[in-house]
C-alpha cells in the first residue's frame, strides 16, 4: 500500500480524488500496488464530503507520514505550491503537478531537487490537459533531434477564434460567451493575451532542448487584435487563424520560442482542431511529424494526466533523467522573434482585384529571387507562403503599400 | 556502456542502426549511459557496410555476450523471430520489436517470459510506426477505463482510398500506384484485405483490456469492395471512407474488435488523416477522446519507435507490468461483429430525389422509435447516423428495397 496526498481541492484536485476513487481497481492494477488516498490539503472546510476525514490544512502531517509515496499538487500559482513541493522533494517524496505556472517558472529548481534526492517531479498535466505529450516527447521520441514544436495550447482562445468564424461573432462577444460557459476567467488576460500558452511552450521547450526557458524570454502575443475579417480572410484562403505557441531550432543552434496568432493552412491538422481541444505537433529528424490532440483542460481530463503520473511515480523511485533540464541562462540560446522566417497572410482594408493582387505579388517575389510562386488571393487578402525573414517581409509589405494597396493586418504563416 | 544487438538489416533494422549512429550523443544522454551497437544479425553479407565488423549470422555470439543489454528485433514474421526473442528473454535480456505479426500472435508468451525473467519485451513500433501509442496508452492513460479505440492503422490502404477520391482513380489503379511508389507489396493482401490492421488492433486490444486477442477471432474486411462511387458518396455526405480498425467495450463486459471500411464524418479528425499517415483515437472515461497521429511506416519513423524502446529498456531492468496481458482464452470475452451497433451509409445504384430519400428514411426511423432525425441525402446515397443493431439495420434496408430503391452498397458509420 502506498499513500497519496492531494494538494488543493479545486477543479483538478477534486477530479484527481474522483478518479482515484472511481477507477480504484484499475489504478491499483496498473500501479501493481494499492494507491490509497490519505490526505487532501485545502484551507477550506468540506464537512459534507465523503472524504471529510482526509482533509488537512497544513503540510506537516503529510511530511510526517513516512508512508506517503506521492504528492499531487493541484493548487495552481507559484506559491505556496513551490515551497510545498520543495519540502516534499527534500524528503525524497516524489511529486506530480498540473501547475504550468509553477513548472514554467521553477521547473529547473524542482527537477534539481528531485535529482539530488533521487525522486521524481512529474508534470504531464501541465501541458495539454488530458493529452499525453510530456512522456511521449522525452521517452517515446527520445532518439529524435527535435527541430520544432507547434501547438494549440490554450483551448479558451481556440474556442473564441472558432466562434468568431463559425458564428460571425466579434471577439468581445465570443469572449463573453466563453466566460458565460466557464471556459474563460472573468479576468481573461492569461488566456487571451497568450500568457497561458507561453508557460506551456516554455515547458515543452525546456524539455525538448534541455535548458530552462523562462516566460519572460518568450515573445508573446494574444488574440485581442484578431478581427472577424482576419478570420474570414484566412478561411477564404483555405486556412484558419490559430493562436500558435511554437519553438523552432535555428541553424545557429539557438531556439526561437514564441506565442502569436498565425495563419495555419487547412492541410495541417492543427488548422482543424476546434473548440476547447488542444493539439501539439512535434517535428523530429526520425519521425518527421507527429500530432497529439485531446481535451486541453477540464476536471477529469486533467485528473487523468495527474493520475497517470501518480501511478508512474508510485512505481519508479529512481529519478527519470530523460525528463530533466538545467537552468543554464538564456544567452546565445534563445533567439528573439526578429529571427522568425515565415510567410505572411496580408489582409487589405479595401477590396481589390484578386488576380491583380496575385500577379503583383508573383512578380515582386520573382524579382526577389522566388520565381514561379503562385499566390492565392481573394479580393481583400492574399497568402504568401514563401519563407521570408523580417526585412524581406517588410520589403514586401512596403512594395504593396507603394503600389497603393491599403494593408489592414498581417499574420505570420505557420510553416510546418 | 551497454551493448545493443539488432536482428535483421532490412528497412527497419538498417534504420535503427542509422539512427543509433546519427543521434548517438542525444541517445546516450537520454539513456544516461553509452548505448553501443555491438551486433547486427543478418544471413546476408554486407562487406562494404561501415558496420561490417558487427555482422553475425547466428544468435550464439549475442547470447554469449553478457554485456548485451537490449536486443532489437526487426526481422518480421513469426519465426525465427519468436525463437530468437524467447532465447533472449530466457536469459534475462530485454527485447524490443517492431514486429506486429509476432506480437499479435505470440505477445502473451513473450510477455510471460519477460515477466518470469524480470526483464522487458517492448513493442512501440509494432503499431502506428512513429506514433507513440503503446506507452501513452498503458502509462499516461493508465487511470482511464478505456471504452473504445479507433484507428487508421494501415497507411497503404489509406493512401489508396485517398487517391481514389482525390484523383478519381479506381481501386486497381490506386493499388498499382501504391505498389509503384513502394507503399504496397507486390502481394498486397496483408494491406488491402485488412490483415495488417487486424494485427495492430489485436495488440491495442490486448494492451487496453488485459487479455490476448488473436487475429483469428477478429472480424476483418479489407477495401477491395470499395468503389469510386462509395468514396464520392461519402464525400458528398461530408465524410470519408476509411479502413477502420477498432475495438469497443460492450455493456456485457465483452469487447468487440474488428477491421472494416467505414464512413467517417468529417467532424472526426480521423476522417481527414491523409496519405500514409496513421491516426489512433482512444476513448476513456476521464480523457473523453485523445488522438495520436503520425507516419505509420517507413525506415526512420519506425526506427524512432524502436530506439525509444531501446533507450527505455536499457534503463529499466524491472518488468513494466502495466504493459502486460495474459493468454486467457476468448470465451465470453470477444464478441462477434453481429453485435455491432452503428449507423449506416446507403449508396443506391440509381439516382433518386434526395428530398424523397431523406423524408422516407426520417418517417421510417420515426416509426422505429427515432423521431425527428434529419437525414442527410444526395441523389444516390444517404446517411443514417442513428445507432442500430444488426437486425434494425437490416429492417431499414429491407424497407428501402420494398419502396423500390436499388441498393448498391452499404457502409457502417464510425460513431466516435
Amino acid at each position: 500500500m502506498k499513500k497519496i496526498a492531494v494538494l488543493g481541492y479545486g477543479t483538478v484536485g477534486s477530479g484527481v480524488v474522483e478518479l482515484l476513487t472511481k477507477n480504484h481497481e484499475k489504478i491499483n492494477e496498473k500501479a501493481g500496488d494499492e494507491l490509497r488516498l490519505a490526505y487532501i490539503l485545502d484551507l477550506r472546510d468540506f464537512p459534507d464530503s465523503p472524504f471529510a476525514d482526509k482533509f488537512v490544512k497544513a503540510m506537516d502531517p503529510i511530511l510526517a507520514d513516512e508512508e506517503v509515496a506521492v504528492v499531487a499538487e493541484c493548487l495552481g500559482g507559484t506559491e505556496p505550491a513551490f515551497s510545498f513541493l520543495m519540502s516534499c522533494l527534500n524528503r525524497g517524496i516524489s511529486v506530480v503537478t498540473s501547475n504550468k505556472e509553477l513548472i514554467a517558472n521553477k521547473g529547473a529548481e524542482l527537477l534539481a531537487a528531485a535529482k539530488s534526492h533521487s525522486c521524481n517531479c512529474f508534470f504531464e498535466a501541465s501541458v495539454g490537459g488530458a493529452i499525453p505529450i510530456i512522456r511521449p516527447l522525452h521517452r517515446c521520441l527520445a532518439a529524435n533531434e527535435i527541430s520544432a514544436i507547434y501547438g494549440i495550447l490554450n483551448g479558451t482562445t481556440n474556442f473564441i477564434l472558432n466562434k468568431m468564424l463559425s458564428d460571425d461573432m466579434p471577439f468581445q462577444d465570443a469572449l463573453k460567451l466563453a466566460q458565460d460557459l466557464g471556459y474563460a476567467e472573468r479576468e481573461p488576460s492569461a488566456d487571451v493575451d497568450g500568457h497561458d500558452a507561453c508557460r506551456k511552450i516554455c515547458i515543452l521547450s525546456s524539455l525538448a532542448f534541455g535548458r530552462h526557458v523562462y516566460p519572460e524570454s518568450v515573445h508573446t502575443e494574444g488574440i485581442r487584435d484578431i478581427s472577424l475579417e482576419d478570420a474570414a480572410a484566412a478561411d477564404a484562403l483555405d486556412g484558419s487563424v490559430k493562436l500558435i505557441a511554437f519553438v523552432k531550432k535555428l541553424d545557429d543552434g539557438s531556439i526561437l520560442p514564441a506565442v502569436m496568432p498565425m495563419y495555419v493552412p487547412h492541410e495541417n491538422m492543427i488548422s482543424r482542431v476546434d473548440g476547447v481541444f488542444n493539439c501539439v505537433e512535434v517535428c523530429g529528424d526520425a519521425i518527421d511529424r507527429a500530432y497529439f490532440c485531446g481535451r486541453g483542460a477540464g476536471k477529469l481530463p486533467t485528473a487523468s494526466a495527474v493520475m497517470g503520473d501518480v501511478i508512474e511515480a508510485s512505481k519508479h523511485h529512481k529519478t527519470v533523467f530523460s525528463q530533466f533540464w538545467v537552468d543554464a541562462g538564456t544567452q546565445n540560446f534563445i533567439s528573439g522573434v526578429e529571427k522568425l522566417v515565415c510567410g505572411v497572410m496580408i489582409r487589405f482594408s479595401a477590396a481589390y482585384n484578386a488576380a491583380e493582387i496575385s500577379s503583383f505579388a508573383s512578380e515582386y517575389l520573382a524579382k526577389a529571387g522566388h520565381p514561379d510562386e503562385e499566390i492565392a488571393a481573394v479580393d481583400n487578402a492574399c497568402l504568401i507562403t514563401v519563407p521570408m525573414n523580417q526585412s524581406e517581409r517588410q520589403a514586401l509589405l512596403d512594395a504593396f503599400r507603394q503600389k497603393g494597396y491599403l494593408i489592414a493586418h498581417t499574420l505570420p504563416v505557420m510553416d510546418a
